[in-house]
């Protein structure tokens, strides 16, 4: 694997701005970036892509859209309104995937709340074909299906996919989220040409934290490569994005964090 | 729900050796008793035997066998020989019931793990069908798939006893490690007469801790009442084992802990 490949997210660096991480990509040689909304807020779009094309880093995904699980019709309408908002965005610097988290049930029954997304996706899919922008539904690892997503195996993605049948429907693949489920390589194949995203990290044992506990790649118990040729048998030939919520990488120099993940990118995935 | 239904899991009040649970357990009504082997190592079975009979109380399981899915032949040998001994011990203590769980890769693939367990289960069936035993494979929640089971959902442990096709064989379904499932509701059905055991506790959110935060019923997110009325579906009549692993429930007096779990089990399963 080369550094061409690789997508800086940037939650893996947290302390760096969206021009720092840009900068930072440049100089480390890294070809993609991937931007969070929070650390976009605030800036000239024009100017983000001015200096995306002067440093030649890519924008692999925006982060993050979804949430759609609100328990009353009015939230439920914001949070499509603010995912309208993130595809003009996700537009505006020139990426083509909005990378989506379902959002937690919030007092619905799991299965009113999986409806809620389905009917947030239908929604927003022609909203997005219009922007040029796919949307990646990304499924989390099931420990957070009680506080972040009701959407919990890459199964149910696919399904989500192939019900609503709209061409900017995909889904996001983790390696920390699905790396343990028996269907793993069956519903990466399955997802084939709507891949629109390959994530990497790794599963440390014992698991540090639920959330700030993930691992460098080559430090934990995922087998990335194989998963990796999974992706090239699904013929995924795009980023592979590098999204590591860990604080002990976060309290190091960015210098630093960026060349250690540079450096277990090129061994271990 | 009454309490002739309930099975107090030893693991749920640490403190008590075996004869003061089946004791605890027969002061508050509650009909069965899980056995871990922990508490039964070094008793005489039959003395254990009489005090059970006299308390009114039967052995709903006996936890735990498994973790066969050691790297190398000599201790797959002994992880199955330690398995044959629980089989004794519980066919020895009149429990009908043997919970596997699977154990982790220990540094294979995770494919090459899933075959050990499937071997592993394939050599013992037959001696547990000749203790009148059957295995009751629990998959666990994928977070613990990196150190605890290689078997996370409850689909792969119907795949498991559909291929070996041997009557000893079955699933224990623990809510804990299956709610967040979307086929959930599926796969206990098609578990049927295969459904050795419910186990119910909660998830608690946030999630204090991986191994020792498992909640009371009712105070996590779970929706026990959905689950045990799957069970009722697939005709499960068996004993509804109250697993809790919790720091905070462990450092109550006995007597108080077995009181609220009693509660809880009247109210919210």
């Amino acid at each position: 694997m080369d550094l061409s490949r690789l997508s800086l997210n940037q939650r893996s660096i947290h302390r760096w701005s969206l021009t720092e991480a840009i900068e930072g990509c440049a100089r480390h040689g890294v070809g993609h970036i991937g931007v969070w909304r929070d650390k976009l807020a605030g800036q000239s779009t024009s100017d983000i892509r001015h200096r995306l094309r002067d440093a030649g880093v890519c924008v692999s995904s925006l982060c993050r859209g979804g949430f759609f699980s609100a328990p009353d019709a009015s939230s439920r309408m914001a949070a499509v309104e603010d995912n309208r908002r993130a595809i003009e965005e996700c537009a505006a610097i020139g990426s083509s995937t909005l990378v989506l988290v379902s959002g937690p049930a919030r007092g619905q029954s799991l299965a009113d709340a999986r409806r809620t997304v389905s009917d947030g996706l239908a929604q927003l899919a022609p909203y997005a074909d219009s922007h040029n922008v796919r949307l990646g539904i990304e499924p989390l690892h099931p420990m957070y299906a009680a506080d972040r997503s009701v959407v919990v195996t890459l199964q149910q993605a696919n399904d989500l996919v192939s019900a609503l049948t709209h061409p900017s429907l995909g889904i996001v693949v983790d390696v920390l989220h699905v790396w343990w489920d028996p269907l793993v390589r069956v519903e990466m194949l399955r997802a084939g040409p709507h891949m629109l995203g390959f994530h990497v990290s790794d599963w440390l044992v014992p698991l540090p934290d639920v959330l700030l506990g993930r691992g460098l790649m080559g430090q934990g118990v995922i087998d990335i490569p194989l998963l990796r040729g999974v992706t090239e048998e699904a013929d995924y030939q795009g980023p592979i994005e590098v999204e590591i919520f860990n604080q002990t990488l976060w309290d190091l120099p960015p210098d630093e964090a960026l060349r250690l993940i540079c450096a277990s990118f090129l061994t271990h995935v």
